[in-house]
């Protein structure tokens, strides 16, 4: 039996995907790009194990054995890895040194992701990307990362992205089979250290539209989504890699929150129309451009992102990140112990700074700062602050941090 | 003295206009069509008086003398109407019949608005409209409507449509000097009598953007908002009007919703965005495409619009309004006494028939109602609903009505 263990990690965009040209290729309507979080704090782990003695695919997804066959995209990501596995095989016959036949066994993967509870995370990305880069380590693909990312892509379009640290790139691509709709590497996560980003979980109630069902009505309905596909996004892949490249936060801050805006724009042209924003993530938008137009310099301190769902991103240079943390937690107060509510998992805060504790926060260096932008919100809108970097992308782990026992059944179920 | 009492109605956009091309004109930058409300529930009412012995013009609004001249949009619909008359004068005295040298008079305004307070609706189309066909009547211009609505867009754009009962296109025109930029009445109140109007009034803490400078930031920063002028509200405007003339409901409403998604998607894609719904519009929506959704005979029951502000307006056919008002009243129950709740206007429930009354609310027919589309909101997010119907445009009223009392002074003050 050989086993192999990965993580992968979440990304978060700042020019979104949104929109398939092809539904079963996954290949979409724009280029985008993101940003890799830490998997210190957020990652998906994933098991593999191979074995001839193996009588079926087998799937553990958090504890809960799922029907593999039932998954088209995951089936199309072992079919891609198995076949060239299986021409490595035959290549390796063919020239006298033959190696184990691991594309004819059976697999069991389990999987889990250590995203807090009801964060509200999505983990599509992230969990596919686990899955293909340790189908690849098992196999010993002697392909390149991008070449993983394309099976990836397969899997969950923006999975691909999260084959890389750093800031990625998933190029759309133009060829009818896909083949060159793949992530590249714009930056590695060494190249922008001083970037930071702090997740604000947002509580709802309300379950959204699946993405999948959501970005093929926008396709159908919207009248704007055409200019957004065809004559915006091009532009601002452009200007975001050049941002990035210059580590130019004003332009970095200011293209992602265009375009965090214009896609949920999108949605809202759409019909019936999205949301995946509420009234608590529009303040958190508010809020923020307050704290930029207030800034003593003039210039833009932090920026907002929001996925298909109410959760905010903020991505800051370091030195604001204090700032930002106490700005978040003065309005958006906890209904929970401080430790429960904020992961300060890089220490920004010192010992004994408490959030919530100034009656009308303004940052101190802010002098033009409208203390009244919004209210201090209902305790518990904000139900979770996560602290992270970006970093690195997927990491092989050692075999003690296999999910599998040696028996290939997973140690924990749930 | 020479006094004249008009009321002029509200009327709520189903193609918004959104954007001036020439801001002290009040030029649009794409046309939009209007439907008038009935001046029963809700008006502003302007009364004049011009006399050879005021020594200044005088304005009262609501019960509070303002600065006239400090207004320059109300001084432009003064000199426009100011120049017609005196125009008419120097003819008249060329002819050998002088008439009453009105121009050379000041004049004292006296206007309120009827609308129940804090209902946050638009008061300046209304106002203006009132003012502008006062001055008119006051003035005995031998001008057609669209001349005085030509009048009334300087004052406030929206103001032009309010000219008209019934339904009303504001043409964008062409000419740099507005002059054709005007109101025309694609129908009148009499030609689809079955349209009524619910009027939903949202509690909201915020303070919007004012929709002068939002309109103008959507213009310098939205990057679809070209593709909308130029190319969607273009083909919309024709849709519209055919769908009117043709008592098309399905057309009418799917335009409708369409519309006023887009123009807030266009607010969401301005830099910073401006938002001007809430959680509570949002789930209006989405209640009124379940109740669509689940249509009996498939056929669309009902259509919302938002303008700058949280407050929708639904829009549909009579037959539908009472199980429209039972809907809505179940989903957002209020906090008051149903009189002070509901206005009914027009009888639709029967007596002893009561809101909120219902566990689990599905409309009778609706047996695929999905009655967990949203949950009961808590009381008072919806703080009062106004049924209201299609009516006719501005109306002079009996000298009894008068706001000014025979010296030319407010009978009321605040």
């Amino acid at each position: 039996m050989k086993t192999v263990t990965c993580t992968a990690p979440v990304n978060i965009a700042v020019i979104k995907y949104w929109g398939k040209r092809d539904t079963d290729l996954i290949l979409p309507t724009n280029s985008s790009l993101s940003v890799t979080l830490s998997q210190d704090i957020l990652h998906s782990k994933t098991t593999i194990s191979a074995a001839k003695e193996f009588t079926q695919d087998r799937l553990w997804l958090n504890g809960i054995e799922e029907d593999i066959t039932k998954n088209k995209r995951m089936h199309n990501c072992f079919r891609e890895t198995r076949a060239i596995r299986q021409a490595m095989e035959a290549k390796a016959e063919a020239e006298g040194n033959p190696i184990e036949p691991l594309s004819t066994y059976h697999v069991h993967v389990c999987s889990e992701n250590n995203f807090p509870t009801a964060a509200g995370l999505a983990s599509s990305a992230s969990g596919l990307a686990a899955l293909v880069y340790t189908l690849s380590q098992l196999f010993e693909l002697t392909i390149s990362t991008s070449e993983v990312s394309r099976i990836a892509r397969q899997g969950s379009g923006s999975a691909c992205r999260s084959l890389f640290g750093g800031f990625v790139a998933w190029e759309m691509g133009e060829k009818e089979d896909g083949s060159d709709s793949l992530a590249v590497q714009v930056a590695p996560e060494t190249h922008w250290p001083d970037l930071e980003a702090l997740i604000c979980v947002v509580s709802d109630a309300k379950k959204g539209t699946s993405s999948t069902a959501g970005m093929q009505s926008t396709i159908k309905t919207s009248t704007l989504m055409n200019e957004r596909i065809n004559q915006v996004v091009p532009a601002r892949m452009e200007a975001m890699k050049k941002a990035i490249l210059e580590k130019d936060f004003e332009s970095f801050a200011e293209l992602t929150m265009r375009d965090s805006n214009q896609f949920h724009a999108v949605c809202l042209d759409t019909y019936p129309p999205i949301f995946y924003m509420n009234d608590t993530s529009r303040a958190i938008i508010q809020l923020i451009h307050e704290y930029n137009a207030s800034s003593p310099d003039g210039k833009l301190k932090a920026a907002y992102t929001y996925d298909a769902g109410p959760n905010a991103v903020i991505y800051a240079p370091k030195q604001n990140m204090k700032e930002i943390i106490q700005l978040i937690g003065h309005y958006f107060p906890s209904n929970k112990e401080p430790s429960e509510f904020f992961a300060d998992h890089y220490q920004v805060l010192e010992k004994g700074v408490k959030l919530n504790e100034i009656e009308e926060f303004v940052p101190k260096t802010h002098t033009n700062f409208n203390s009244r932008v919004i209210p201090v919100q209902p305790a518990g809108s904000v139900s979770r602050l996560l602290h992270t970097k970006v970093d690195d992308g997927p990491r092989v782990l050692d075999v003690s941090e296999s999910l599998l026992k040696e028996d290939g059944l997973p140690k924990r179920l749930a």
